[in-house]
């Protein structure tokens, strides 16, 4: 029941249609009690930056979720990004802190470690291969990093896309072994699909998953469907998978946790949400 | 049920706790099915014009609803006002157009008016006494004026006042007689008190009651409590009257139509508002 003490977090994106956050958060929040809404804004590109601080000198805001087109925009706009942000370039959530300033952070990376650990997989010293260096993969790959692997594999069809990635994780972890340019993933302990390839039928496969080792695990970012071929081919491998929709809803508790909500559980966050994947 | 398809109507005021509005509309929403939520937003006076245009730049905004502080400096922030708001002065809703202009409103008198027809008695021809000059008055004030009563009697201690908004009555509606500066009800019609008189307890009465005739109609904007000692007296004198919530409820029907929803009448509204006066 929205009311004059009722908390904003907006929903910052354009367009706003395909928005999927309101019906996980406001369900959950109206379950435990939380006085809070997320609220979709549809701004566009050019919009963007002229209604950024306004907005958030508004007296009920605590923070934004931010999507599309705006989630590289909003690294120069804000006063502090986190390193996960930083090494993305890219961020999709904004605290307002109690001195007024903003701070910028990128859970899409962290999502995808949550599931990993809560499969029992922990990413301390692993090998992991990240396919595909743009903003989610950027993401992922800075998370893996901030969750101590012993090394890292990094490749898009763009060398150069890749090849930066590994410049800026060099900056924050320098200690990291970074290698840049192929995508077998033999050898590897973690593989990541953080391409589009699964979305239409007959796109390719992101890897050779003849070469998937059986105690792989495996995880994709495609969200279309929830077993795309590629996590259909590395399950007869006999590899442990971890589907999109896990990424997305394993950082809803970080998003939580952030704005200073109290936190729960991906599980938990599935029952209540009004909407089916 | 707020999702990526949901038309926002900004409630702008500071500070927002004591909002009223999110717990009529949003229910009345929720009651038709119709997709659209009133969300406060606390907007400090000093930050209004630099957040006013990026607001409607949103995809997904249709209008807002305006409250203190912000009822005169939205004159000054619009593309045009009404009638009704540039004789009040003030305005309290905002409507984007389709063009991307945006119209100013003030339903304060409109609400009178309609609770007034409701009850059956026509303004048209009446005399009308308005005590207090300030927004509502001048709101009420106009609002009679265009409903077409023949007489109109303004009153306020700060003399100023009523003088001022006789002025900007004749300019929009030169036919009307317009008496300034006594505050004797006797001959009027209708008698509005548009003063906080009545709101705490001491207050003396606005007018001398003892000089209301009995048919004349007793109007009150005093929210506090629905039959304050202005109403019971005059109550007491055989008046008819109009608490001040039927003029809160009675202008929604008038903003539901400003904004293109379907409209209702007050009653309905008082129904299903979960909140209670």
């Amino acid at each position: 029941m929205i009311s004059g003490r009722t908390t904003l977090i907006a929903h910052l994106g354009y367009p706003t249609e395909s928005f999927r956050a309101p019906m996980i958060y406001n369900p959950w929040f109206e379950e435990c009690g939380i006085d809070a809404v997320v609220m979709p804004m549809g701004v566009k590109a050019e919009d963007y930056a002229a209604f950024l601080r306004p907005l958030f000198r508004l007296s009920n805001i605590r923070g934004a979720l931010v999507t599309m087109p705006h989630k590289v925009a909003t690294i120069g706009l804000v006063d502090e990004v986190s390193t996960a942000a930083a090494i993305a370039g890219s961020a999709n959530a904004i605290l307002l802190r109690e001195d007024g300033s903003l701070l910028a952070d990128m859970f899409d990376g962290e999502g995808f470690v949550r599931g990993m650990r809560r499969k029992g997989r922990d990413p301390r010293g692993a090998r992991a291969l990240v396919v595909g260096a743009g903003g989610v993969g950027s993401a992922i790959a800075a998370s893996l990093a901030g969750a101590g692997v012993g090394a890292l594999g990094l490749f898009d069809i763009d060398g150069h896309s890749a090849a930066a990635l590994a410049d800026r994780l060099a900056r924050h972890y320098p200690a990291l072994e970074v290698a840049v340019g192929q995508r077998d993933p033999a050898g590897y302990d973690v593989v990541v699909n953080a391409t589009p390839l699964g979305m239409k039928p007959g796109d390719p496969l992101p890897v050779d998953v003849a070469r998937l080792g059986p105690d792989c695990f495996v995880g994709e970012v495609v969200l279309t469907q929830e077993i795309t071929p590629f996590l259909a081919a590395a399950r007869e491998r006999g590899c442990a998978v971890q589907v999109g929709t896990d990424m997305l809803f394993e950082q809803i508790p970080a998003y939580l946790e952030f704005f200073g909500f109290p936190s729960t559980t991906a599980e938990k966050l599935r029952q209540v949400a009004r909407i089916r994947y």
